[in-house]
């Protein structure tokens, strides 16, 4: 492709076979969504730059593309308008401009594209679809349970085979920070750390929490219980004595009980050592892995004063959002939708008989198929059976004077070259029996 | 609202009801032309600054949208990307792009957001959905006819009631230039004016076409021509001598007659001072008008040499779009989806029964219905059948440690408050049954 006809850097265009695809993926998701009760929203493209810059901190409102102001201002070089980042800023917009009219607990899903100015490379793109669930006034687990259970339906909807949930609370966090006596101002830094005990060796972790400040033995004792083959078990001891720490088991273990019937064994695991970077979860959290992919497939938790650090309302919230690009990549194609862009393909023997061969193809839509006429210049059977082929048409009907004569249609299976001489008016209810 | 949380100026937030009466709208759309063999193309929200300047005339510049350029040109002011004005110049790029891996002729739908910096008003948006299709490659009558005939059943299968199809053809408005012997320097004038015709008063229109240098016979013989009751009569007779007004004629019969058995007699007229604004059609155009509402709720016509001043290839061309905005409006709003967000609304009788009563929810979900569970905090029933009531819901289940003891579930129909005791084991089966 010459570069000046390529889609700007980091976008795609998506021709019929991958727009398909795409489609039919999205169409689970809302299925699955719209099950559970979340009903969809959608906000626009660009969002006034004062909702969106200050929400994403100081590396992510670089990444926002800004748009310039118009008319007479455009000389200042100056943008009043930017296009949205994410999903769940203009949700706290929306959750604002709306209060006391959304229903309560207001759950919605939001699938659509967002923007942002990063490097593109390889799966990472300037232009994606987020695809988004959230409860805004629940503090019930239930909200949570809902969210999980139906990230996880969707996934298994979707044909992905094999994918695990990793669960975990905030609570738990802390009860690890308490027990272990970590002091105050290392927390975060510490669970940052922790974080990397899916990639980092024990040994490297423990150095990172000793030049952090921890002593040996702290860091040592921490990485050791979190990394045992009974870490679980452990951990569940060393938490009894905090408060914190009993509220977070009480909610993975809640949780865990919620979804236990819809989630196979297995599919989800209470998973200490997961702290997700985002900070502003407040209550239970979770991952959603899968071999061979790096990073997640999808994520979720409660983030009960995010809204209203975003601008919305002060609301209890939860959520979850499914890494949709990722989990694009590792469906199986399906072939139903590679079977063409026709059922039947119909021929122009003669430009006398473009009217009737044009009712033809209306005749076999009427069944509920897909039809065109040949397009073409050539007259030549040859070339339009090419065509028909080409097209991965079913059938192709053909339409001479002899059959004009004759008050038939000839239609030929293209799989089998079979033809069969079909009465022209009984040509609809013989192609909707053919096509069962 | 309080302006700052309501959406930028000329954008719009669609909640449920809404989104979904415009999806569904769209999947209908999307429907009728895969079954003419349309395929999709999505292409995204943004190009490259130069692959828009310069395509939409002086006017049409200013009202693209400039996306500011990213890091440490930022502070230059100046753009490099925008958001895409329509729907043709990335179909005219896609061309370029992947020119001989595109199936021959090319037909293409593509249903999109587009974004002007329009002022915003009355029923106009700067973010607005464009649906138009098209097929590339192919001079014959029958790619108009198709257009054509996709726009009609769409339109018929959306409910819209009552519109017209004004037929026209470019080569009929030249066999008029031509028979009324205007010269060539004010042919562009004269079309312009004459399709003024459906607004103006004839005398005004004969004072146009003077002032643009018209002779008072010319103009008057013109317009009464133009306005007779048998018009197209006699244009008929006048075009005979006119090799371009033979070949307008021709079109437009051509057409008339291939679209004849599918579209009903009275919803396509040949319209001769029918001209359409946009200067780059060649054959066929036509505009669909429907009683009420102003201007036209979709168009169309025959381009063959607009793909390669857009920068693709040099392809015959032909289209047509539907004003989806306009037709939105006209809709009426269909009942089936008010219905509610919820089929089943589920009571949570005591924090011991919430697992079970989660489980409940996933029972019903299981037989395709759409089920949630109460996530509030009240324990009262009426609270609770209170929520179910505002959630549309048709069944209200309830659990409480009476009908756990029984192995039941109470079913209340929330229509006729009938209440019915199920074996937990067969709610599935029951509600499958009371749905259909």
């Amino acid at each position: 492709m010459q570069s000046q006809f390529e889609p700007a850097s980091g976008t795609r265009d998506f021709l019929a076979a991958e727009f398909e695809e795409r489609e039919q993926a999205f169409g689970i998701i809302r299925s699955v969504f719209q099950r559970y009760g979340y009903e969809p929203l959608q906000t626009p493209a660009f969002e006034r730059l004062d909702v969106l810059l200050g929400k994403y901190g100081e590396d992510g409102d670089k990444l926002v593309f800004k748009i310039l102001r118009r008319g007479e201002h455009e000389a200042s070089g100056e943008a009043d308008l930017a296009l949205r980042y994410d999903l769940t800023v203009p949700l706290a917009r929306v959750a604002a401009a709306y209060e006391g009219r959304l229903p309560s607990p207001y759950k919605r899903y939001a699938m659509g594209p967002v923007w942002r100015a990063d490097r593109p490379g390889r799966g990472r793109f300037r232009e994606f679809v987020q695809c988004d669930l959230d409860t805004l006034g629940s503090t019930s687990l239930l909200a949570d349970a809902e969210a999980v259970s139906a990230q996880h339906d969707a996934l298994a909807e979707l044909g992905i085979g094999d994918f695990t949930i990793l669960l975990n609370s905030r609570h738990v966090l802390s009860g690890l920070l308490e027990a272990f006596k970590v002091p105050a101002g290392l927390g975060t830094g510490v669970l940052i750390s922790l974080d990397k005990l899916d990639k980092l060796a024990p040994g490297e972790v423990v150095a990172e929490l000793t030049a952090r400040g921890l002593s040996e033995g702290q860091a040592g004792d921490l990485v050791t219980t979190m990394t045992a083959p009974d870490a679980v078990d452990r951990i569940r001891v060393v938490l009894k004595p905090s408060e914190a720490g009993v509220a977070g088991l009480d909610e993975v273990d809640g949780l865990l009980a919620l979804v236990g019937p819809q989630v196979p064994p297995g599919r989800i695991a209470f998973t200490p050592r997961m702290v997700r970077g985002l900070s502003y979860y407040t209550g239970p959290i979770w991952e959603v892995v899968a071999p061979g992919v790096p990073g997640s497939i999808g994520s979720g938790g409660r983030y009960d004063h995010l809204i209203a650090q975003l601008g919305g309302p002060d609301v209890p919230a939860t959520g979850s959002s499914l890494g949709i690009e990722r989990i694009l990549a590792l469906r199986p194609s399906s072939s139903a939708l590679q079977r063409g862009r026709l059922d039947v393909a119909v021929t122009i023997m003669d430009e006398d008989l473009a009217a009737a061969s044009f009712g033809l193809a209306a005749a076999a839509r009427s069944a509920g198929l897909r039809a065109s006429v040949y397009l073409g210049a050539s007259g030549k059977l040859g070339k339009q059976l090419k065509w028909a082929g080409d097209q991965g048409a079913r059938w192709c009907l053909i339409y001479g004077h002899r059959e004009q004569e004759a008050g038939l249609v000839k239609v030929r299976n293209m799989l089998t070259r079979e033809e069969s001489d079909v009465p022209a008016a009984d040509l609809a209810s013989y192609l909707t029996l053919a096509a069962d």
